[in-house]
């Protein structure tokens, strides 16, 4: 089987470019992961976005690239699969690379949030849900569910508040090394119990932001230092009623199980983690479903700092969701930008002597979820 | 190199939908197509959509077909490339078959625009265009870009707005047979040439329609009655001021010539064609830059009749984009769908023998343009 390697990433710094397009930021990440990659001979282009027909009356992103950067006639398309936009984007250019038909893809992620109002981007957002559902017109939005699972947890465990809290301190803590995250600043612990709540139990720390930004990938049959080991993506239920147990998120797990079992590894070889945090309390629930810890013990882990920098399994150390920002489309792509920098020995929150990492990308309530394993060889 | 073959095709009538939902219009068409190719299982699900988030507020469509449908936990993924997106999603399925990930795949396309009206679709059209441009803060629209396009063509020949009239009937009269078309009211020559004016020169009758509807294709390694000969793809300049020639529309050509290339055939070994005619205009320019015709010579062919159904090069035998509709996402599957028809002899306006076939996809001004040969065997 044909592997494929990771040869330059590329990120814009993420918050708010009120004075920049989402063409240019989409174009900025793009040049700069080619120029990380040595200016290579580009076959295909795939983009992951959201939001960029309903909030910039932009499409045809993956044509802008290659018009725009030069690329010539090549293939190009935009992948969309809500929050797992950039995740899906990157398997597509695996799976070109697997087939024989392009040697070298670019495959970027964009999004641009920061221009509309909050009730219009919650709008634009729930075109992540079935329209045809009762529960999206009952009124129910992600804050909401993830309200719901983080109100239950607390009550199948022993865990709080105060859980969540750290999980968002602990990114938010991360984020400050990161010179490309959102927020830059200093909180604690107190501040985060006592921030405005955004849906009961979970406050503003424990949402991920609305966030302009891009990052981009150029991947290639041609080896390099840094190898894709597995890359697995499912769907699963698109509608909370559909879930069968309410505290579980089946498709990260099934993506990871799939993943793990290409690898040929388990969640005891994992040396850095990248999770799909959109809530602190979607941080606690990923990694119980991708075996990092046992099922409803994740707030012990987290309590028991297991997943920060110096931990037995660091999680999020770009920031994640939380803190680095959540440019939807470019999110996916930018846990791989931190952790091929992680497999290089030159990430913030850097893990000594990292060699196996894992991406896992979320869309939706569940209806997405990709995860990717890299190696450094 | 792992060969694909299309085991079934389904697809909606093609007109307005006011009374289903979009999603109600993917299932549909997702439903006959797996129907038809016996229920296999499916390895993955592609979907091509346009405005579902702009118009319908609804993306992760390709979630909603694996859950609704009950396939499991399975990848899925919304395709985007405006007008091309259909065709686009094809080929991702085909990728993912020929990487060797997916035996089996569902690709369906969908779109949904009668619920809106006629300058709140223009607009989300207009996504198709480069935000960032001058040609799109000029006020250009794409009845602007091809009615500029067929004035150079008159310019440049001895074509006149009869030809492009031509056109236009003979799609509709090739519509009149099709129960699955938009438009099943004869017309003649005069309705169309007197038809009120969208943009000069082009009339009502030389624009394709806004439309609802859906069509699916179930493709899979395992060998069937059709082969998918070549898929190509290729993006080309995304704005009318970077296209070297106005007469030529480079990505169609490119796409035609490496399809060609792919499958070892030339034009001249092409049954039956469905080429994309979102103008009249658009199809005479098509059919040169696939080789049927020479250059400037297009408009000659179709006052000889050689594009009817009788003729030695029948186009759009199902009606096009002009007669048979164009809901944007689902336009280049609904081609496949015909085209399969056409090889299996089961087709309205039935080519006799045809034994290969030809699709090609356009989306924006040449963003993108994709091509699929399709052969009996």
């Amino acid at each position: 089987m044909t592997k494929t390697y990771i040869h330059g990433v590329g990120m814009t710094k993420f918050g708010n470019h009120s004075d920049k397009t989402l063409k240019s930021l989409l174009l900025d990440a793009s040049r700069e992961a080619l120029e990380a990659a040595g200016r290579p001979k580009i076959d295909a282009v795939f983009v992951g976005n959201f939001l960029g027909g309903s909030m910039s009356n932009q499409e045809i992103l993956g044509a802008i690239v290659a018009n725009d950067l030069g690329l010539g006639y090549i293939p190009t398309a935009k992948v969309e699969g809500a929050c797992a936009s950039g995740g899906i984007a990157l398997r597509q250019g695996i799976l070109g690379v697997m087939s024989g038909e392009y040697d070298t893809v670019l495959v970027a992620g964009v999004e641009k949030m920061k221009h509309a109002n909050t009730p219009d981007v919650t709008q634009a957002i729930n075109a992540a849900m079935d329209t045809d559902s009762n529960e999206k017109h009952a009124g129910l939005t992600f804050p909401g569910f993830f309200g719901v699972l983080a109100h239950r947890y607390f009550h199948e465990t022993d865990a709080t508040k105060e859980h969540l809290a750290m999980v968002a301190l602990k990114n938010r803590e991360n984020a400050l090394n990161n010179p490309l995250a959102q927020f830059q600043k200093a909180t604690s612990i107190e501040e985060i119990m006592n921030a405005r709540l955004i849906t009961e139990p979970l406050g503003l720390f424990d949402c991920s932001p609305m966030t302009d930004g891009a990052a981009a990938v150029v991947i290639s049959r041609k080896p390099s230092g840094i190898h894709v080991r597995a890359s697995a993506l499912v769907s699963g239920p698109t509608q909370m009623q559909d879930a069968a147990e309410l505290l579980s998120i089946p498709a990260i797990g099934e993506s990871g199980r799939r993943a793990y079992e290409k690898a040929g590894l388990g969640p005891e070889d994992i040396d850095v983690i990248e999770i799909h945090d959109c809530f602190s309390m979607t941080e606690i629930i990923a990694i119980e479903e991708l075996g990092f810890f046992p099922r409803l013990e994740g707030w012990k882990a987290v309590a028991a700092g297991h997943t920060k920098p110096g931990g037995k399994k660091p999680v999020n150390t770009s920031g994640g969701l939380l803190s680095r920002g959540h440019p939807i489309g470019a999110t996916g792509l930018s846990q791989i930008y931190q952790l091929v920098h992680q497999l290089n020995g030159t990430a913030p929150n850097q893990v000594k002597g990292a060699r196996i990492a894992l991406a896992q990308n979320l869309g939706g309530t569940g209806s997405y979820s990709a995860v990717h394993i890299l190696e450094r060889v």
